[in-house]
This record gives structure tokens, C-alpha cells and sequence, in this order.
């Protein structure tokens, strides 16, 4: 670790916001990108986006252009998208069909592992072995894609074994992409994932999804009322899902103690009940999908995951919502927002656009407003790190306590 | 003051135009902000623009971003626009009116004064008096607002004193903004100051502006009957303005000995006869809107102001026209030019927008075009420092003494 | 040489592309400036594009802007493009004719020379003589202008003496451009001559250009009848051209050992066989304007030059295409394309640019893709060195050693 970063960190005050210069400042984003970006586990996409042997999609890492492809053996891989040759971008297109990977430049031409096929051109006595695409190891959880382009990554197990179970029945892999859309927020990814971690700002900023949740309620302002609602509610719903096979989630409603550096907790996962007659987060809280996975029943509630440093999904009973954020300066991220729904659902006659996709879209939108707004703030040199409320911020503490803990440890 | 600005700084000459680093460098340009920007006293704009209690506008130096109301008192307040608790912007508009400055994230409630009323949802210990928003240092002379963001800024009387009795006839707390224009100039800060500072150019630039005026004309260029026309003009109005109360300018008329950082001497003020003819600083020299202020006849001159390092302003007998600089980057400054009328005066009635604006539109353009050739050529590695005309350009000299003084103090 | 220049130097190696850093990095890119640009003789434009007294045209290099003017004399000037008053650019325009360089913001006037002549308003004791425009090293061949910013520039009799015999009878001199086309590339200028520097990439890329001519087939991949009908074509062009006094290819013809550091070789020409029916790079290979210069007969193949670091060009018998090359970022380049054609010739009679045009604004606009792609793929922090091609790519070696030893010798 740079002392110029360690400089830096000495200000920070746990129960506090983050000094300005987190969010704006080139020495501590190249860290970042060296400690957080380069080093952890990162959502790609999603397995059901290359269905058949040839598709590809391609991602930016900051600078950083990966490749995911599935192979005539089903398998998938990750691949820098640069050349062997002379470095050209191999793959232009964010997606496409293709055989073989072959450079424009020049035609070397790489397997969809990555392996280098053929060059002609070259001198004979060239060892192809030598000049594979560099791989980027990738791991799969029930349909969904995580990269690191670290050479020795963190282990993968302990988040396979937590997530695949609850993310089974949501049916990822027998998923579609009904659309996705694309952001280019004015913020640093950091404040996003701080606006991602509480409901404090929900009740004004969000009309749409506090219609159809509870989180907005904390311990200091929810009536003995609408507690014993959620209490009957969450019971009802535990009852029902174990016995229909959704037990996991019994010991994880609510917020979870996500994430933890010290114990390597970058993951986590839970069914939570929607209000009282909603089944889809919806504008209406209708369906709006056919059934996805194995669910027999609209009343599951919300499955929903976060791993950090790049995801979240918010799943209903008839359609999945994933958000991934990419950086893409000290200032700016790059976030999609894919909708899903089952693979064999028709749009027009299963679905309409119209009525999968307002819900999220309004509240992600939301979303990237404020954090805009809070990034030209920060970047005030009046700016001073405030206090976390207690009561409702105590998950963004968690954030940024692991964010100091994962870039110190560099 | 760093030993990189010091090394600059020795280059410099007295005589000589600045070397083209002060223009670009961004060292330079964030040692500006420090030493000049967030300690001298900035124009900010006009209290008829917040006339109402409620009332606010905006304004960002470089990154910080300012609000300016109007307490239910009267008062005015200026204050950082960054909220205290996880430092989102609290106002995005340039201007509106609230009740109470309200930071949309998580509706912490701010008075016009900036104090801290209400923040739900956080921990009941929390010392609201501790989080106010962070006052800016602000003084009012007759309706124009200045504010300091120096913790400890310079005095203000002598400006207070000076400027305050020159400006009174004009009337600025009885005026309204007719409009306001905005431009982003390609240009430093300082070059829009040394184009300012000088009328060597307008005599092929300015067609409309020397119609008007005398000060193209210089000791090396006037010819007798020119020169006597001047001197006969000079004593004609100042012998009927001391007659109408108008006498502060008496000994001030002409260029004055401004700016001089040795005797603190950042602004400055008086009264200089327009042309034979002309009462008003329009395109034919006929009036274009109702006399403003104390007035009780066209024949005023115009009334000019000045004060370092952001504003200036030329006031006809019946409008006043502001121009506010704010850096924007090392070759970018935010300029705002206002025109201003009796608040009492009623467009289409009484001023007509296309008479109002065109002088000091296209003066004031004329003016940034030069602004901005000039930054591409002082960016040249061939641009050396070149010498001032002791004729005409003695007061370019000033501001570039003042602004070395001013820097090397720090 | 900076310290830091040095150590990127050392991880370079013979036979490999260079470390991504030189391709982005901003130091990199300033000390490519200092090296490279502001020593060597850049091609700045043809002089028939100021074939009059008081024509002038401008270009820029990076942020360095440079007028170059024909005089009263005939004879052409470079001069910097900044006021010795107070730095403002002269001519904002890229061309156009005057009698005098006046300075738009005092008039301070220049003869076509630079002289100063006047500079009203200036103290009478003004050495007008110290106050040249700053000049410029400026070289004529045949009609193609070269400058260097260097004051003390390397010699450049041996780049004239190899060239003009070769250019003679192209006739640039008695030249007219039909149209020029500028594009600002997103690729580091050295991105670009590696892709000039080779015919690898051509076979896909280039399918108007293969039709033409031989570049693409190399020692490795020529059948024996494609050999011999190469070989036939050359010794019958060879045999024609010397009978008609254009003797000077014979030794030169296909890649000459262009560039070479060690023996100060930045500048080549040959003459080159066009395809068996081909008289001119169009696109069916037909005439597509009068013939040019001293030509006498369409079956002249094509006169090629390149000088580094920033020109080349293809002529054939009817008309000629230069290329030239301007920094303007770490990863910009700004490129200028004219074709050229007969003084005489007339647009509509004697040419049509729907013909004239498309041949090589294809061919180079597919270059600029290439570069633009290659660009992105050496950002990533994946990039490694690559091999170049023994058979293919001895060129670009040859440019990369050309550069390492330009930039190390500083």
C-alpha cells in the first residue's frame, strides 16, 4: 500500500462517511482498481446471455476488456480481450456469435477457450502454446457469471455454497433477458453501493418500491402496528416456504450482517416477504411474468443477493432484476440493469415491457440521481464526512468498514 | 506557499505579460483557488434576485457550490451547499424558493440560516448544533452580495465605504434582472481580467463600445481637439453632477489607480461622462428603459465598478449591466453578464429586451473571443512574456502585480 | 532523459511491440514531444496551397501553432503562431490570404517574414527588432514543405538530396489540392505508423488496396507463378522507366531499410509497379485525372514516400495522396489526407472526386479503425509485448528502433 494511501485512510472514522478525496481522488481510485477491482470476485453476466456454444459478451473494467464465451463443450470461459499479436481488441461488439476469435488485425485466430489456433504470417518456430488470449478465471452459481482477474484469486467455495441453494429455484440458468439498459452514472461506484445499503432515503425518493416493502421501516420509527404486521407477515411466509422448500431464507430475513472483511463475507442472499397482497415487484404488485424456476406459487416473497464489489438482484416469483456496476473513473460508473424472465416466456403474449420493467427502472433511476447529486457535494472542499445514523445506516458502516479493511490489507 | 509556485513566480517581470504557465498549469491553477478564490471577497450576485424571504440562488466556485437566501428576517445568509450528514448537494436548481433548505437524500431540514431543525431517523445524542451547514462569509453594499469562503476574511469596511456612496443613486435594491446570460470562455481567469484591464484593443474589436465612450483614447493617441473635447465634457458633467449630489466622483474620474494589492485595494468605483450625445450605454445612445434610482435625469454618465477578482459592472442612467467571473479549470471561466432595470419597469412596455442587451452582448462577446484566441497562443511552447504599453496598458500591469502579490502573501 | 523515461526504455525489447505505457502515458507522450516533434522535420503541407504572395496556411502541433505564409519575395516562412505583444494567436483560421500578419488584438503587425513592422500605442523605445514572430526552420522539396521547431535542427541536405530527383517529375510543384479530409484519430501517433509500417493487415483490411498492389504477398506466402509474374512486371516497368529518365527506383524498389536511427535515415522514396493493368491507385484501377508533373505515359507505377515522423505519400501518374500526421494527446493523432492533381486539371472536366476520392480514403479509413481498436486493446492492464512477424513486420521493428533510439538519445 502506497503511504500516500495511507495517508488517507488514518482520517477515517468508523460511524462516519468517507473523506472526500475517496470519491474524486486518481491516486485512491488506480488503488481501487488495484486492491478491489482487479483482486475480487465481479458479477459478468449472466449464463442464459450465451445460451449456445460461439455466443460471447464482452464487459470494461475501467481499461480492462474481458471476453465471456461458451465453448463447443458447454463450458464457459473468460479471456482478456487483447491480442497476443500487437494488442488490438479482439471482440468490438458487447455481444455476438462467432466460431473462432479472430483478431481484425492481423487474423490470429484463438479458440473459444482462448487457445491460439492458427497465425499464419508468423515465423515457424513460434510456440502458439506461449500466446493464448491470458485467461480470466470464472466461476458459475446457478446461471450466474463471476469474473476475477486476479492471477491467485480469494476462494470461491464459501459463496457457492451459500448462494447456490437459495438461487436454485429462482431458475436462473432457464432464464432470458427480456431487456437490459444501460447507465453511465456521474458518481464514484462507492457512493453507489452506499446508496444501495440503506432505506433511510426511501420514503421520498422512492414512491414505487416502498409500496411494496418493508425495509423502509426501522427499529426507531415503526408503530407497534405495522410491527405486528411484519411479525405475522414474515411468520406466515416462513411457514409457507419451508413447506414448500424455500427453508433457507428462514434465519436470513431482513438485513443480514453483509458484508464483513474480517471473515471474507463479500456475498449475501435472503427471502424477504413483500406487503400484504403483492406478489411481483411491480407497480401494482400483480404478476407480470409467467412463473420462473421452480416456484409453484406467486407467494415467495423477494429473493435478494448482493455480492460486492459489482452486483445485486431483486427476484420475484415471475421476473429477476440484476444490477452491475463497473468503474469507469474516479467519478463515474457504468451500471446495467438486466430484466429477466422465463426462458420461454413470449414478450407480447407472456410479458410486456410496459409492465416488467417501470418498477425497477423508475427506482434505479432514482437512484443514480441521487447519487450524482451527492457526488457534486463531495467533491466540495466544505465537505467534512458526517455520522451514519445508528438505527438505519449500521449497513453502510458494514460497507465502508470492508471496503478500509479490503484496500489497508493490499 | 509551495516551492513550485515560488520557482514561478521568479520568473516573472515587472512590464511583462505573465509566462504562459500561470494560464494552464493546474498547480497554479488549485494555488488560485486557494490564495485568491477562497480568501477575497467574490461577488456573488444581487439582492433583488432574493427579494423574497424564502428566495435563493446558487453559484459554484470551481467545486463548491454556494447558496444564498433570504431568511424569513430579511437577512441574507450565505452558506456551503453541501449537507452535513453525508454531504449530498442540498439545492440543484440556480435559483428558486423554499421554506426550508431541505437535502433531498435524506430530507435533513436546514433553516435559511443554515441551521440544523430537524433530521429524523438519527441517533437521539446527536448535537443538532453541531451540524449546521457551514456558513460563508457574506456582506451587502447596496444591493450587490459579496461573500468570503475564508474562515477569516479581510476587512471589507474600506470597500463598504468606498463603493457605498457612489452606488447608492444607482438604485440596485430597487432594481429587477431584466435577463441574465451565461457563457463558459475558454479561457484562465486572469486573462479575462487582463483583457479588462486595458482598451488599447477596442478601437478595432469594441465598433459599438467606442461610440460611447472616451477610453480608447490615450495620452499618445488624443489629438488637441479630441483632448479638448474631453476636458470640456469632464467639467460640463461633474460641475452639474456636484450640483445633483452625484459628487463622489469629482476626483475619480478616468482610469483609477486600481487594483493595488500593498494597500489592499481591490475594487473601485467612479463616474465617467459618455459621449456628447449618448445617455446611455445602448447602441444609438438613446435611453432604453425608465431612469433608475435617485435619478432625476439622463444626464448621469455612466457609473463603473470593480472589485477583484470577480466582478465588474458599467450603470447607465437607466439600466446596469454586471458581469461575475467563477473559474471553472486552469482554461475555463463560468461568466454570468445580468442587466438590470427599475424594478418597476415592465418589459414591452417600458424596455424592450432587443434595445436593452445588444452593447454589452456583443461587447462582451467580442471580449471572449479574444479571451480565447489569446489562451491558445499563450499555450504555444513558443509564447515568451512580452512588454506592456506604458501608454495603455499600465492597468494590465496593476492587476498582474496585485495577483503576484496576492499569491506570494499566501 | 528523465529517469523515469529510462526505465520504461529498458523493458522494451528488439523484435517485440513496445509496453503499453507508450501508447498512453502522459510523460511518455511529452518527452515523444521534446524528442520527436519539436527536433525532427515534420511535413507541414504542400506549397502550391500557397502558390500567391500573402497566402498562408496554419497548423498545430499539439499546442504548438505554426503560420506558414508565402512572402512578396516568393519565398515561404514558418513562424510561430503567437504575438510577441501578449501571446494571442494571429490566425485563427486554417487558411486564407493577407498582406501583413496583424494581430486581432492590438494589431500589432508582421511582415509575411514575421518582421514586426508596427506597433502603435507601444513606448517609443520599443526595440521593434527584438520582436520577430518567433521562426520557424522551414525546408522546400519539389514542392513539399518541411519544418522543425528545433532552433538547432539536424541537417537536412541528405533527406533533399535522396528526394528530389525521385519527386521531380511527379511535378508537386505545379500542383493543385482537389480536396483535403481531416480526421483526429483516437490512437497514439506511433499506433498509426505501425500500421503503415506493414502489409500484413492487408489482405482482410484492405480490399481495394490488394487489388492494386503487391505489398501484401511476402516472402513466405508468394506461390512461384505469383513470384515470377512479380518479378516480369518489375524488370519490364524497370527497363521502361529508365529509358524515360525515372532511373532513380531501379535499386529501390519494394521496402527500402527505411527508418534507421544510426545512419540519421528519417526519409524514403522508391517508384513501385502497380498490377498488371493498373496506371493508377483508383478504383478500377483506370486514370482518374490528367497526367501529372513530367509524366509522359500512364505506366509510371506509383512514386511512394514517407518522411518521419509524420508523412507520406502514394503518387501515381495522374494524381498523388499525402498523408500527415499531428499529436494532439497521448492517444489522439490529428491526420490530414489531400489528393492532389494537376494544376490545370479542372473539377467536373478533367476529375471527378467521386473517383478520384475513394481509393485511398477507404484504404484509410480502415486504418484509423484498426488504430482505434488497437489503442483500446494496449490500455488494458492485460497488454503484454508481443512478437512481430520476421516475414512481415521487419518494418514496424525497424520504425520501434528508430524511435527508441530518437527518444534515448535525447
Amino acid at each position: 500500500m502506497s503511504s500516500r494511501i495511507e495517508t488517507h485512510l488514518k482520517r477515517c472514522q468508523p460511524g462516519w462517511s468517507l473523506p472526500g478525496e475517496f470519491y474524486s481522488d486518481l491516486v485512491i481510485y488506480e488503488s481501487d482498481l488495484e486492491q478491489v477491482w482487479r483482486r475480487g470476485w465481479l458479477f459478468a453476466g449472466h449464463a442464459c446471455e450465451i445460451a449456445q456454444p460461439g455466443d460471447y459478451f464482452t464487459l470494461e473494467v475501467d481499461r480492462d476488456s474481458i471476453i465471456v464465451t461458451r465453448a463447443d463443450s458447454g463450458e464457459i470461459h473468460a479471456l482478456h480481450n487483447v491480442c497476443r499479436h500487437r494488442g488490438s481488441l479482439i471482440c468490438s461488439e458487447p455481444a455476438g456469435h462467432v466460431r473462432r476469435l479472430v483478431c481484425p488485425y492481423h487474423q490470429w485466430t484463438y479458440g473459444l477457450d482462448g487457445k491460439l489456433l492458427a497465425c499464419r504470417g508468423m515465423q515457424e518456430d513460434l510456440d502458439k502454446s506461449q500466446f493464448s488470449l491470458q485467461r480470466v478465471e470464472l466461476r458459475e452459481v446457478e446461471g450466474l457469471i463471476f469474473i476475477s482477474l486476479a492471477r491467485d484469486p480469494a476462494p470461491f467455495e464459501s459463496a457457492q455454497e451459500t448462494l447456490a441453494p437459495l438461487l436454485r429455484p429462482q431458475g436462473f440458468r432457464r432464464a432470458k433477458v427480456a431487456r437490459a439498459v444501460d447507465y453511465l452514472v456521474q458518481a464514484n461506484w462507492k457512493l453507489v453501493w452506499e446508496n444501495n445499503r440503506e432505506c433511510y432515503h426511501c420514503n421520498v425518493n422512492h414512491p414505487q418500491y416502498i409500496k411494496a416493502n418493508f425495509d423502509h421501516f426501522n427499529a426507531d420509527d415503526t408503530t407497534p402496528r405495522i410491527k405486528a404486521e411484519m411479525n405475522e407477515v414474515v411468520a406466515r411466509s416462513e411457514a409457507k416456504w419451508a413447506a414448500t422448500g424455500l427453508a433457507p431464507t428462514h434465519k436470513q430475513a431482513g438485513m443480514t450482517t453483509f458484508p464483513d472483511a474480517e471473515r471474507n463475507i463479500w456475498f449475501s442472499a435472503n427471502r424477504t416477504p413483500l406487503v400484504e397482497g403483492w406478489v411481483s415487484e411491480s407497480m401494482d404488485g400483480q404478476a407480470v411474468a409467467p412463473l420462473m424456476g421452480n416456484y409453484q406459487a406467486s407467494d415467495v416473497g423477494t429473493l435478494r443477493m448482493r455480492t460486492l464489489p459489482n452486483f445485486w438482484n431483486h427476484s420475484s416469483c415471475d421476473h429477476a432484476v440484476s444490477t452491475r456496476l463497473l468503474p469507469a473513473g474516479p467519478q463515474r460508473t457504468a451500471i446495467r440493469v438486466w430484466w429477466l424472465v422465463d426462458e420461454k416466456a413470449v414478450e407480447g403474449r407472456d410479458y410486456d415491457l410496459k409492465k416488467l420493467m417501470p418498477f425497477w427502472q423508475l427506482t434505479s433511476e432514482q437512484d443514480w440521481q441521487i447519487c450524482e447529486r451527492q457526488q457534486r457535494g463531495v467533491n466540495s472542499s466544505a465537505y467534512r464526512p458526517g455520522p451514519y445514523s445508528t438505527f438505519k445506516e449500521y449497513n453502510v458502516d458494514s460497507f465502508v468498514r470492508w471496503y478500509l479493511k479490503v484496500v489497508s490489507d493490499a
